[in-house]
């Protein structure tokens, strides 16, 4: 045979699967979208339709609904590890497994104390507004051994109105570019954490903690940079992810410089002291960097941050 | 000639201005997308291509960034009355323009005290995270004589995790669905409503306050009603604005019941006590309908808030 | 009661169904998404809760695939048309429904000779891949006695790289566009005609090859037409519908002109003879207009063509 | 410093350039997206900011504008290596050039012989339409020495009606799928292959053709494969593209099993002999593999294909 089969793998995507815990008549929500990935032993499945070393995607969906209520979800990390153990230890042609999870995030309707009333209760506990703003990642890699953990969040629109600069760079014949001394710096940001957890034995991080903190100093350290480059920007963020959180050895951005155009207003008579911009679509500046803990492997693919 | 033209309009559309305002060291942002649709004397345009009757389309856009500087944006509302008022009144063969905006909420990023000082400064003032949650939208439309202003939000998602029902409807022979007594109803909220604000002689509403208003009494009319139908529900939440927003007369929404089945876990030994939900997709069912303050005549089109 | 509903609809929308005709070894595909929406007596589900008068949107959705058996899809004309005739003249307190399809067209994959006799056939007619031009649309009213059958395209992309100008236009100070006498005209079309098809008497058209047909003639008046403006491109394309098929009364476009701006080379040393362009996204010009037989009357609502 | 820089790298993103080319009154297109990434000696941007070593990502803009006017867009592939080499040749700190590139494809707007009088001309040659099927990809790297060329597709939407089964599966405590022996079998194809041509000694392939062909023995393969999985026809697919095409020594897909649910009909008194189905959106099978020429690395990223 001429042609061989290289890496490989399959498992049932974008399974969407709320869970609602009840304490009384106070609720709580987790909200995840699970993604299975499966290798091993796939050889004859590919070159002849032999299924007999197959889990049907469909059973990857049935167990991610079945664990959801066996396990709960105490977070999207310590749930995507139950289902890529059970998925490894139970299945011998199955060596690998990859769950990536979003999560989206909920808070509570406050409610009015007049009509509260009504229904007869000093407050409503189970109702819910979507928040909105980021998508939390994880992806949990396990191969019988040792564990990957590599969370993350995109789509979190960052903007500072000033304390950004650009200029010193490069000019060849075909630059055009007027050097910028106060500018709008804005991006959305995609990034992904690797933590040091890799086996059992060790302590198991504070998922929620350490999410909600990496997130903190993501964003701070993006407001508190006075920036001379966008690439300046992002590994600030990265350092102080890494200098904040013992947990984590590697951070990677993609960050998009979604553009924000001073508008010329002389032909109207008018002057713009940095006040009107245009807020760009495309073409957009991509600056995408890993940083690491010093002495630490990288990890993180490199597209992984674009997906 | 066998054909003539109806209505029509025509206009720049979706242009993205930002601004920022600086108040020393504090800034604040309006971020807007402004499309213009101007309306009148077009007849020769279309029929021979005369464009003697034909403000551009880019003219539109350049007067929206000239406009954020000579008025600033106070509110979408506001800055979209200045823009109609503008092109019905210096352009003799525009009769009628509509103005619809979204605007993009952001609030501050909190800094660190420890690392505020690095900056030397208290506190950082010019640093800005996207909300995220909802869209804010208006329409504003002036004829030279008469406003309409229809304000309105899209993706705004909201569940309540019980407290609904569904039971007792018409059984033919192509129904299979079994009656709940306890489900989740959960929804992406796009509306609309209209002011009572017509003309200039009125006192025109606070917008900025109108709109966290109506969209608080929304949401606790969501969460407050003990659902029998989603229809009940979005009566309530309409009629909650009217009965408490004198400037309103009418409102309008379009919910998605966005489903969330109950998984059967019973092939797997396992009883699913309202705790593990699939999210679907589609289909879903779509709940539409107007409300009105008594003797108020209905204006906004069925179709604007599915847009 | 200081509110009242005011008009109001429901039903499944997007029933998304796949039916595969075998004629023999030959198979035909109709792909479509199915919207139904229902009005009649529904005064007491909205204020009340009481579903006595709400057939449940599930069973229209079942409805739709039922009827995909006992029908087939000749048309999504005809399939919109039994499905309204049965949810008005089934249920009495339906007085109206409207029935909303997306179809999407698919071709035959062409097999190779050489390898069709490794599946022992002169060739493969189940194999298909979807064409992905335009998206086919179709509206269907009834209300017990008359039809309204609004049909339509959307996401079709054309562009003419000359014959378009434009120039002559109102100059004010806010003007700063330049004249052009030869540039490219792009858009994605969007657009809707009404059938003067309206009642069971009247010879119905055929839906298929009206669409063929309404289709060659907007693309070709689209290429034919010397453009001095996209609202002059726009009539003719309106025109050549209503002259040269019968059935058809009213059209309606709307038309986001995609701007492809000639790139300056000249920082670069290099003339532009128009070759080299920047296709921007936002913001575009949008023109709007509808075309009418003479004497008709317009039905097709301004905000359809945006949905 | 107990952080350290990793991979990095930088440009402008969605460049969209349409080249026109007159040959007479016979236009020609090529429409397409250009991204440019560049890396080498970038840490001092990173670390304080420095812009010493860093072409403005403006300026990598510009070069794609006036290239295409400098060099004509042959093919996607050939534009890319202008590009690549362009960057890393001419400075001296970037050692290395990623260009991805998007095409959309069109075709003619055929006219009418009795409108064509109208415009003075046989036939209009400078109209067209968008294709709209695929999206055709291609990556070109240069690091100074080699070439690696990766072109794919994505957004390829195929369908076999029959000669698919799915059965003899591993059957643990959560499956409850019934077996399937004749099915639909549906996917959305993202498949990228790599070149091995790595160097300008080499005959370079003609990448237009090559696309062609590859695009043609993907399908033909997917229709002519009496499936009893998806990961089997997907290895089809890929031995098939090896098999015939000696240019190409890899390739691999990303293929969701789209899947078309028998929809049941019982409950109406119908029989549904494999005619309606519903078309399901979330979740779904996802299969991925690399299909390799024997004796050749993979090199094509296991995320390249989900991007």
């Amino acid at each position: 045979m001429p042609t061989i089969l290289g890496q490989n793998q399959y498992g049932k995507a974008e399974n969407r699967v709320v869970k609602i815990t009840r304490d009384g008549a106070t609720h709580h929500i987790k909200d995840l979208n699970v993604s299975v990935a499966l290798s091993g032993d796939m050889d004859d499945v590919h070159y002849s339709g032999s299924n007999a070393n197959c889990l049907p995607t469909d059973t990857t969906k049935n167990t991610v609904y079945a664990f959801a209520k066996e396990y709960g979800i105490e977070s999207a990390e310590q749930f995507g590890i139950h289902l890529a153990r059970h998925f490894v230890t139970s299945q011998e042609p199955i060596h690998r497994a990859r769950i990536r999870i979003e999560e989206y995030a909920w808070e509570r309707i406050e409610t009015s104390d007049a009509n509260s009333k009504f229904i007869g209760a000093d407050e409503v506990k189970h109702s819910f507004v979507r928040k909105g703003q980021e998508t939390r990642l994880t992806q949990i890699t396990f191969d019988g051994e040792n564990w990957e953990i590599i969370s993350g969040l995109k789509d979190l629109i960052v903007m500072n109105s000033t304390n950004s600069e650009f200029w010193g760079y490069v000019k060849d014949k075909y630059t055009t570019l007027q050097e910028a001394y106060d500018r709008i710096l804005a991006t959305q940001v995609s990034s992904r954490w690797r933590f040091n957890w890799t086996d059992d034995e060790q302590k198991m991080p504070n998922w929620e903690k350490s999410y909600e903190q990496v997130k903190k100093h993501m964003l701070q350290a993006f407001a508190e940079t006075y920036s001379l480059s966008l690439q300046q920007t992002l590994y600030q963020m990265g350092a102080r992810i890494i200098n904040n959180r013992s947990e984590i050895d590697e951070v990677r951005f993609s960050l998009p410089n979604k553009h924000h155009f001073l508008v010329d207003l002389e032909p109207f008579g008018l002057k713009n002291d940095n006040e009107v911009y245009f807020a760009a679509d495309r073409p957009y500046g991509l600056i995408e960097a890993t940083i690491l803990r010093d002495g630490c492997e990288a990890r993180i693919p490199v597209d992984m941050t674009n997906l």
